[in-house]
Parts: structure tokens; sequence; C-alpha cells
């Protein structure tokens, strides 16, 4: 008898119709005997009706109240769920945050996880239920609400498999699984089996949004068995999983791209030490990321300095250098907001040199120019203008033959 | 400086607009300086909504699952509240049923109060804060989400006012408060300034709508002054308080109507012991609620057997009737859907015979017949045809000087 738990977001239960399938599917896997923890979101449409609700009433809602309004919507969508397995002839039983009780610590509205008590779970399952529970949602040690931000459900989930130490955390989403790469603009693009958790974080942060990356983390570090998988079909999606187990690493795993990111480069900078600091430490202070920094050879002690930020942080960050440019004698501030990174991932890059080269190559042969370059021990990145995007991706992927499993990794490379 | 408990219904916060008024008028309360806690339902439309998810989903829904729903109606106005307070520049905090806690046994769907802790509430009044509580909902000792039914948030109110020892509980509604009589029905209908528990008791039952009668109940258990009263206005309302504390009693208060009931006559039924239970029984099995009974004077041991039911319940009844007139070789069950109870309410009536021969005597002025008279200690209630409901209100209304202010009462009722 395996424990397995399951997440279905927003679109999985989005009206009562796809509430009962979801659970006469759950339904089924109990049948076959396992036990089942069922972590779900607010049906889609809810989360944005609330917050319109809020925005009206007060500019920027206060933190604890946005999370005692929005924890409602998964409390909707379990007790529905508990519901719809009772008229299927089962028993479930529903439970929040708090009545798990899922402990957070008390930063409202992205609230981390301090510890899980299974036991009011484990009771339940052994009494033969299918225990469901609220996403997005934790308690206070003082017993107010939280909720754990963006892709919050599908760090319940991750989380509590690994407090009940599951067999497996299932996603359920509405595509079929992690692809080499957007299968939008590459019709090539395949269907991963197998990957890796370091292989799968780099996808995430890079863009992939089939997964949030805080809980792609927490699988990793508890070791839990995640399987990304459709709602709408029985076919076996990607198992993300530990990087000893998969059998045959491919050199390259996918191919991602990011158009959110714009690039700015402060020229003529006077290159001295703590000169970094006075250029991005305004910048962090105005709660702007900042993604790629590269700073050029310099020669005569001046230098460029060149970094990405969010496009939609583009214009306050303009702003805010023009100002600093000033102060420490820089002599103009450029942006540029149409362009992308692309980006190639795999573990395979660890113990084969030459990837980035290859990757410059096939670059190089369709005429792209490249503008900035970092890598990580998995993946490299590379900024390229917005317009090549497409042709970008495919040319690697063909050249990657990324639509052919398990390709042998060869010395040539 | 005061600590008033106020309640405001679906209506009143059935929009963020009017979620907006609600604070301004609650911070001008404490601005006085109040202490001030609010209850609150679920906007409007709201509840009903919730229940239609749950009846596509489970023919009769589950009802701890029910309750861990609908509880969620009143955690999204509690929220939005909150922050229109904190918008407008003062400070609140919303609590939930079990944050406060209001304990309550396990009867979901219509649970009952135990106990309310007022720890949290007091400590967040005392650091100046608008403390506002989710109506309608409780808490089990396992933990679990109750609601408390039909006005349930009424109850909240008066419960917390009770625990709290608060100045005053003030419940806005979209009425200026509790009149003589139905204004739709008879323009001369007069707010009433003040009423004791036990005449708003039966006006509640009687079907005067403005107040649940558990409510009114609790409030008279505790002594707590209930102030019913526009949202839509600064008017006073209508005060329930202690009888004794009423100046001037009227001889009668108010006057009522029902047009729910339906009555079923069973005919010349064997007089002999416990056949009043073989009637009654099959009814009460089958969750039928009776309100008057009627048994005429028996000649020749056959009795006629007369009472009222909902019509709601009225089809099912006359079936399980007929089925017990077979049994009992009674002679015939006989019904009548268009009925109206008509009702008189008084505490002069304590100490003044004659009101139930006025009232008598004023319906014969008018030509209407009367089929059924119950009494209790400050009401009288008769049946007439329905068509006749206008008409005997008005009559009784000006019969006996309702729209006056302090009638006197003199001997000569």
């Amino acid at each position: 008898m395996a424990l397995i738990v399951q997440k279905f977001g927003g679109t999985s239960v989005g009206s009562t119709e796809k509430i009962k399938a979801v659970a006469r599917r759950v339904l089924g896997y109990q049948q076959q005997g396992n036990q089942m923890v069922i972590v779900l979101s607010a049906m889609s449409g809810e989360t944005d009706r609330l917050t319109d609700f809020a925005q009206d009433i007060q500019k920027i809602p206060n933190r604890r109240e946005m999370d005692m309004l929005l924890s409602t919507g998964e409390q909707v969508t379990i007790a529905l769920f508990a519901m719809a397995v009772k008229e299927a002839g089962s028993d479930a039983v529903s439970l929040l945050g708090d009545q798990v009780a899922i402990r957070t610590d008390d930063m409202h509205t992205k609230a981390r996880i301090k510890s899980i008590d299974t036991a009011e779970i484990k009771k339940n399952l052994d009494a033969g239920k299918i225990v469901t529970i609220a996403g997005f949602q934790g308690v206070t040690e003082k017993g107010d609400i939280t909720t754990l931000g963006r892709g919050g459900s599908d760090t319940t989930a991750v989380a509590l498999a690994a407090a009940l130490k599951a067999d497996a955390c299932e996603i359920f989403t509405d595509v079929e699984g992690v692809y080499t790469t957007d299968p939008n603009i590459c019709v090539k693009a395949r269907k991963i089996d197998c990957i890796s958790y370091d292989e799968m974080l780099e996808l995430a942060s890079l863009g992939a949004k089939v997964l949030d990356i805080r809980s792609v983390g927490l699988a990793k570090r508890y070791r839990v068995p995640l399987h990304v998988r459709s709602t709408f079909t029985e076919n076996e999606g990607t198992w993300v999983i530990e990087e000893d187990k998969i059998m045959e690493s491919m050199l390259v795993s996918g191919v991602t791209y990011n158009k959110n990111e714009a690039r700015i480069t402060i020229k003529h900078v006077p290159d001295q030490p703590g000169i970094a600091a006075k250029i991005f430490l305004p910048i962090s202070d105005a709660g702007i990321l900042v993604d790629m920094i590269i700073q050029n050879t310099s020669d005569s002690h001046l230098t460029d300095m060149t970094f990405t930020v969010m496009r939609s942080d583009y214009a306050r960050a303009m702003e805010i250098l023009k100002n600093v440019a000033r102060e420490i004698g820089a002599k103009s501030v450029h942006g540029d907001q149409d362009i992308a990174k692309i980006s190639i991932v795999g573990v395979g890059m660890r113990n084969h040199s030459g990837i980035a080269s290859t990757m410059f190559q096939i670059l190089a042969n369709e005429g792209i120019n490249m503008e900035m370059v970092s890598t990580s021990e998995i993946k490299v990145s590379c900024v390229v203008a917005e317009k090549y995007t497409e042709l970008a991706v495919r040319a690697l992927h063909d050249a990657f033959v990324l639509d052919k499993e398990n390709m042998p990794i060869e010395e040539e490379f």
C-alpha cells in the first residue's frame, strides 16, 4: 500500500463538474489500494475575484487580512471535494492549514512552512478516508492564517509528502509534463520522462512554468519523488527524481526562454572597489531583483556594467540608475527591453566540457548575436535580441537532438 | 467608555462600497469613545452561491463539509471590513470563530454555542483596535468548524455581547426597527421605540422577520439590551429590553400575520387515550413541525382534530395522515392551504382580561370568520381565510390604536 500526495490546481477544480471528475479519479487510485492525500487550489478565477474586492477597498491591502481573505478560496474547494468523494460512495474529510496543523512563520502573503503535524492526517487515512487539505495556507504559532505566496499549493503538497514520507507527490496540471522546450514554439518538443531535481530547478528558475521553483527545492531537500502530469489524461507525466536514479542522463535536457527581462548597461563606470555596491544597493532597496550581471574587463580604469531586471521593474530601475550614474561619474545609462534569455540545461554538462561553445556555435550559425552570457554547473544562458527567440530555441533543440529520447552522451561534444 | 457589539447583515455588506460605508460608520462610533466589536454576515448572495455549488455536488450535502464551505462567506467579509477600517485610518483585526474561540457543540449546520473566550477580543480592544468577528460560525472541541443555522449571525452578536458584558448589542438591518405591524399592508404601522424580550419573542415566532427568535431568547436570558436599527439611516430603532424597564407598557404591542401555514382536520377520530400520539408520532417522525392543535369537545366518543403545519410540509403531511386515518378508523382528512394566522401580542394582556374577546369582536365586525384560536400569556392567534389577512391586520391595528405611542392601558379593556 502506497501513500500518495496529489495536488490539483485551479483549472483542474474550476467547476463543480471538474471537482466531481477529480473525485472519481482519486477514488480510483484509492481503490487500487493507495492511501490518498489531496491538496487543492482555489477554483480558477476565485483568487482574482477576492483580490479585486481587496483592491476596491484598500490600496495596499493589509497582509494579514489578505491572507484571511484569500485562504477562503481553497477552503471552498476542499469542502466541495470532500462532498464529491462522499457522493461517489467513499469517505473523505477536509482539513485546513490550521487543522492539520501546517505551522509557518508570520510573513503574511509569503510565509514559509516551519513544521507539519501529521497525526490528524494519519488518523484519518488509517480510518480509510481520503484526506483533502487546503493548499497555499498555513497558520502561525499565534493562530493567524498565512498564505505561502506564488505556487503555494505545490509547496503545500511537497511539504506534506515530505512530512508524511509519502511514496510520491503528484502535481496535476493542464499539460502532460515537463517538455524539452515550449511546444508552442517548437513542434519537436518532447515530454521528458525523468529529470533530476537540479535540472528541474534550473528549468523552473529559467521560466518553465509547470512547477514552482520553491516546491522543487523542497522536493530535492527531502528526496520526494515528484510526478508532474495531466489532469485530463491518464498518461504518465514527468518524474522529477534524484540524479543517480536516472539511468541515462541527457547531455542537455531542455531549452528554455524568458522574455520577461530587460537589459541595462551603465557605461564608463570608474573601476574602483565598492562601485558595484553603489550601483546595486539603491536597486535592491527599491525591491528590484537583478538576474544576470556582467562586468566587462576593464582598461583605463573605466568599465561597463551590464545586468538584467524584470521588464516590469525596468522603468523604475532606469530612473534610479540615471541618478546613480551622475553620483558616481559614469558616462551614461542604456537600456533595452527587447531581449530574450535563451538557456540550455542538463546535468551532463557536469562531466562534459564544450557544451557552452557548442551552443555559441549553433547560435552563430543562425546569425544570432549574443549580448550576454552566464553559466552555472548545469546550464548556459545567453541574452539575444527578442526577435530571435523562436529561431534560437528551435536551432538548439535540433542541434542537441532533444526530440530523441536517451540520446547517448558522446565524447565528441 | 461603552463597549458595543454591532451586527451588520448581508445586505448591509453586500458590496465593497457598502463595506466601506459600514467601516466609516463604525469608526464614527469609536471616535465617540466606544469600544467596538463588529459581527458581520456573508455578503448578500454569497451563501446562495456556495449552497448552489454544494447541491451541484452532493444531493444531501455532508453537514461538516457544508459548514467548512459556508463559513468562508463571513471570513471574506471580516477580512474586507478590517481592510476598510485600516484604509479609513484606524486599526482593526478580524477573528474567526475558532480564533476567538466561540466553542459550540458538534451539531453541524445548526450548532449551539457552549462558551466564548473573550481574552483575544479584549486584548485587541484594549490595544485600540476595532475587532471584527465572523458571524454564524463556531468551532467544536475537536477543532471542526460549525455554523449556527438560520439567523446565526444575530446569535453570534448577542452571545458575544453577553460574554463581553457589553453595554448594548445593535442589530443593523434594512428596516428602521420593529413595527406594530407590517408597513407593507398597513400604512399606519408605527415603529416601536421599546419592547420587552417576551413580546419580541412572540413577534419573532409569529413571523416578524426582523430578529431571529434564538437571539432574542439569548438576549433575554443574559439581559443584553438589543437595539434593532437601520443600516441606512442614523435614526434610533427599536430597543428590546427588560419588561420592568419599559415605563408604559402597551396593552397590545403589535399585530402579526403568517401565511406560511396550512390547516388539516381529521374528522370523527375515536376519542380514546393515546389516539393523539398515534396521529402526531408519524408526523414528527417525518420531521414535520406542528404549530396549533385543537381538539373539539367530543360527543358520542368521536372527536375532530385540527392542526396547522408549514405549507411546504402540507402535501407530505396529508399523505401520512390518510394512512393514519385508515388505521385508527377516523372518517376523513380535510386540508386547507389558503389560511393565515393573525396574532396580537402585548405584555399588557398579563394583567388585563378580555383582550381575546375584544379581538374576536373586531374580526366579527368585519365579517371575518375564525377557524382556529390559540392563546398564550401575552398573545392571541386566530386562523382565518387567507383572503382576509390584510383586512384583519388593519382592523386590529386600528382598534387597538397602535399608531399612537404610549396608549394608556385603561380598565375598560
